[in-house]
């Protein structure tokens, strides 16, 4: 690249770009750590878009109605960091550069979007952001069509890599997208032929501009490094009625030694050749140093979009109360005060009729009577809805003639679904769901897992939760997923017992703000154990006294989900030979650890024996099982220690030993 | 559709697809259970691939230059197990049809390769099937290259449906295949437009022609009805010198009322619509009955393949013995004689060097001295071959213009990897193993379950295996992820603590025949801990006492991979205090859970304390530190109770407590 003549064709532009590298390259220098060469490739890109496209605030990162910007590539973190220390972002000042990747900086490794209001998403994971982002833009037009776009008109921003590309979930992603013509979503490709083991060609010859129309995407190609170019395809790509992919040719590493080089995707931290880079950039200042008629471009840039700001702020006011009030508790994740005396009555109700039902359908029931009074959910299955239960009467389907529809047909994509999800509930305003088996938890783990750490109250339905499945056998029957799940940190994971615990399960999950949930439910139906209505959310403690024993207790049977039953039905045979048995219901191992000690002791006391019973794997269970630290219990568990079969259900808890009589038979061996 | 027509136009082609269609509808009703439809719509096409280009004898399944059958839409079990029975193959009597879905059938919800040898890979959840067939044609394509096409020479036909195009992996797999033009693969794409919520279009709207084609795909377009159509469609693909792709326009559930509804996705078990499906097929015969002459003509085609068999054979005993005797070894999954003493040599070299060494660093000089005398080995890594270590000198690298490179650029696919991988592990004959880092455990899931539901040996090299990883962050840290892999039935989770620990688990790897392994190794560097030479494989007893305690034993200290040498500084600073200390190396629980009782107790006697230490979640610990059923010990855990962080690894082992004087405190507390 003749680095001149780009400087000397555009020097305010070259100026302002120039700012991100040197800064990107100080910092990976003083980390010794970091990838420098996407942040140079694509400065040019970024700052046409901060400085004529991006609706955003710098003093105001939170504003509603901004633009949203993800790095998908999230490796070239550098690239936002110095974005938003350049434009006066006063959660990025100079030190927070210096400081990159240290401990406490905001400035981690890869964005994280719980340390800092302007990064709006957690990337990092490959395709992550680009999946997000699908999410953040259905969020935005059923918001728009639900407030109007006076309160609610944005873009969405991506900017992806090769290697998001190369993801399968990014298929997912842009098949959705196209499939639903997200028009305001705006991908920006890096397209720089290079990942870590060498060129893309090594491993991949996709012709993305095909693929991207393919899905029903407007593809835009141009010079990566030319403003010019960069601003028209920006504005053409904000008119048009589809999403669109802009596939930017740029040159990793931009005048560096490893410019055009998998070596360029690292860190550049060698002290000449980075003098060298910074010589032919004409970059003169010290490190971390921005001349300052670059600095205040910059900020002039960051107070771009103040007056517009201002001015939603006034059209938001003229809406009437009730909508703000609601769109304000929304994205306050704020339950509306319905909700609980809501959840109290229906659960009266099903006391008092004992219905049997399969925990999915008493899912269903429940989002009956939530989702008419929560206006902010949206649901939605991997293509299972009849068998995930996910969809209420009155949602209305998400279409493109019915934006408003708060029911999402995601297809069969898991992983896609999981991740726009997050890209919804970081976008606010709304809460959502989405079913599959559990089994494919599998799919959506990459998305569960972020879902916890970028503390975002996704809810994942996870349907036809054990060997309850039955005939569709082994490949579709969970046995690892509830381990898998709860070994997940900030992470709650429920196994509701009966009708009730899907209620209170529900009411947790949807009032919880930072902590993701995962709804283990059966394919089988269940009878109701909890007959004697509580007012209170017995789910809320983990684990409670379902029945106490008559006489001596010797036995404590703790059961989840679709073996509470079965553990009832082992108590009577145990009492009928006089052994004082108790059953704990523990629909969630989290929330249970999370009481305190005398809580915990009251419902497991010591001085007897103890077996727990779940159709899944024993681990996560010892705990329970044998006592916390330093405390001891005879005990067993009765579950599953291998893949399940195809059969009928019935028959295979008969196969694996998990019945009443099983679970009975391990307690008498015990004592 | 004028089922008459099609009835008149090719009598003898229509009895024979109508025998699949009807044996599916009685097994379906039998089983009041299962999809009837896929089987019903793609009966046309698998009737004409078996008639005139599948090569298989249906006496000899295991033959080695079969073509193989990959039933992607894994759902449509019926349609494999139809024709296996009408075939003639001896595993599929009709009883077996009669009993589809039932307990301990063949005839498993769906296909399940454990359980029959004509099923060539487990099917069900979508796009594993399109994935491992990468997989099957880069292996076939390897081993015709190394043994000649005389011995190695044939197709992977797969039928995959909307369901697994639309899920992510399926576009690693396409982008894969069409990198590598792998021209002996062919896919023949069930394109009905229904998925269970519906017709294709209400989630998705993608040109798949255009998609393939954009991958380097070839691609036709039939009437998946017209045997004419469809027979010079297989030709044509046979004879491109890229991957194929047939778009076959077909109608689900073809001549049912539920015919191009999502209805007839599953079962259709109506009585009166049974019968009067198959009036129109002019079908009589009782239920489960096929006509003599229709069971004849499927049972000549079973045997159409014998001669070639035969003769193949001959080719085969022409080839050099060693090269037979290597090929069929390879194919047995043998490891070859010298493996042994290789590695014995290895481990005492190492242990009188004592190289301080990132386990990855270990695994790498551990394969430089493995791959030279296993040739069936095939390595690989999702783009980071320079941070996983999995590429060793002599290797080669697997391209269009070189078939026998036994390394493989798979590009940022960590899930269509591992997808593959297993598919060569399936075809036989090669030993594949892949790398990525640890955290993206999470995106090779749903093929790392199947590994180990399939029971095949690939091989996951699971590299920055905890927080040592650093700067990168918690995106990129695992903290779940051996909880993950230990929860899954049938996995072998090595965590060596040195580059002998590792050398003993690529060993204990690389001879499973049934039992996939994941390696977790370091990125930071790690002192040898095993100073003095065993010739046994230590690590085959998943645990031993790697240094005594001097005087009485008061503690116990458990520990893995890099926390093995913190526990063996810990037991210095104990024993300085006169505190009794064992360090055991547990390496692999499965294998130490796998022990008798006698050595279990013998390495964790009671009458101590305990301490893990593990720098990661402490599930699936608690059986080791408080003991099996019934007995119990006061224990405590060192490790991560949360996410990471930004910062430099050591900063974060001091943060989070993972030390020498942790563990040493943690031991005293307890005493």
């Amino acid at each position: 690249m003749d680095l001149n003549a780009l400087r000397t064709a555009n020097p305010d532009h070259w100026s302002k770009a120039t700012a991100i590298r040197a800064l990107t390259l100080d910092a990976v220098a003083a980390a010794n750590s970091g990838h420098s060469g996407m942040p140079m490739g694509m400065a040019d890109v970024a700052t046409v878009l901060f400085e004529n496209h991006l609706k955003f605030d710098a003093a105001n990162p939170l504003w509603p109605d901004r633009d949203r910007f993800i790095l998908s590539a999230g490796h070239g973190s550098m690239l936002i960091y110095s974005l938003l220390h350049l434009v006066g972002d006063a959660q990025f000042p100079i030190e927070e550069i210096k400081n990159f990747r240290q401990m406490g900086a905001r400035t981690a490794g890869h964005p994280e979007n719980f340390l800092a209001d302007a990064i709006e998403t957690t990337t990092g994971p490959l395709g992550q952001g680009i999946a997000n982002s699908v999410g953040f833009a259905m969020a935005e037009e059923i918001q728009r069509a639900t407030y109007g776009k006076k309160v609610v008109d944005h873009f969405t921003y991506v900017i992806a890599g090769d290697g998001c590309l190369m993801e399968g979930v990014s298929q997912e992603a842009i098949t959705l997208a196209g499939r639903h013509q997200l028009s305001k979503l705006i991908v920006m490709w890096d397209n720089n032929n290079i990942t870590i083991d060498g060129p893309v060609t090594l491993s991949d010859r996709t012709d993305q501009v095909t693929r991207f129309e393919s899905a029903g995407w407007h593809v835009i190609e141009i010079d990566g490094h030319n403003p010019a170019e960069i601003d028209a395809a920006l504005t053409e790509a904000r008119k048009s009625d589809k999403p669109s992919m802009i596939a930017c040719k740029t040159h990793i590493a931009l005048g560096h030694a490893a410019q055009d080089t998998s070596k360029g995707h690292g860190a550049l931290t060698d002290p000449d050749q980075m003098a060298a880079a910074k010589a032919a950039y004409g970059w003169t200042t010290a490190p971390f140093e921005v001349p300052s008629d670059v600095k205040a471009a910059w900020e002039e840039i960051g107070k771009r979009g103040a007056a517009e700001r201002e001015a939603w702020e006034e059209r938001f006011d003229k809406m009437p109360r009730a909508k703000r009030e609601t769109f304000n508790r929304a994205l306050a994740l704020d339950a509306p005060k319905k909700l609980s005396a809501t959840i109290k009555a229906f659960k009266k109700q099903m006391s008092e009729t004992a219905p049997k039902l399969a925990t999915r359908a008493s899912s269903e029931k429940t989002l009956e009577v939530i989702n008419p009074i929560m206006p902010e959910t949206v649901g939605g299955s991997a293509d299972l809805t009849g068998s995930n239960n996910t969809k209420t009467s009155d949602l209305g389907v998400f279409d493109t003639d019915n934006r408003a529809g708060r029911y999402v047909y995601w297809g069969v994509r898991e992983h896609g679904m999981s991740s726009a999800m997050n890209g919804m509930a970081l976008h606010g305003g709304v809460r959502p769901y989405g079913g599959t088996f559990m089994c494919f938890t599998d799919y959506a783990r990459p998305a569960m897992r972020l879902a916890a750490l970028m503390q975002v109250p996704s809810v994942f339905v996870m349907t036809h939760d054990s060997i309850g499945l039955g005939e569709d056998g082994p490949t579709h029957q969970p046995v690892e997923h509830l381990a898998i799940s709860r070994a997940t940190p900030n992470t709650y994971v429920f196994r509701p017992a009966d009708t009730i615990e899907t209620a209170e399960a529900w009411e947790i999950a949807l009032t919880a703000k930072k902590t993701p949930s995962v709804l283990s439910l059966t394919r089988q139906g269940l009878p109701t154990v909890r007959l004697e209505h509580k007012n209170n959310n017995m789910v809320e403690k983990g684990a409670y006294v379902l029945a106490d024993s008559d006489g001596k207790r010797q036995v404590i049977l703790i059961a989840t989900g679709s073996e509470v039953h079965l553990a009832m039905q082992a108590r009577e045979m145990l009492q009928a030979e006089g052994v004082g048995t108790r059953v704990v219901s523990m629909p969630c191992m989290e929330l249970f650890a999370a009481q305190d000690e005398a809580y915990r002791k009251r419902i497991l006391p010591g001085g007897a024996v103890r077996v727990g019973v779940e159709a899944g794997v024993q681990m996560g269970w010892d705990r329970w099982l044998f006592g916390e630290r330093g405390k001891a219990n005879k005990a067993a568990f009765v579950g599953m220690d291998r893949f399940g079969a195809s059969a009928p259900a019935e028959e295979l808890f008969e196969k694996f030993g998990i019945t009443a009589q099983g679970v009975a038979d391990a307690a008498k061996a015990l004592l």
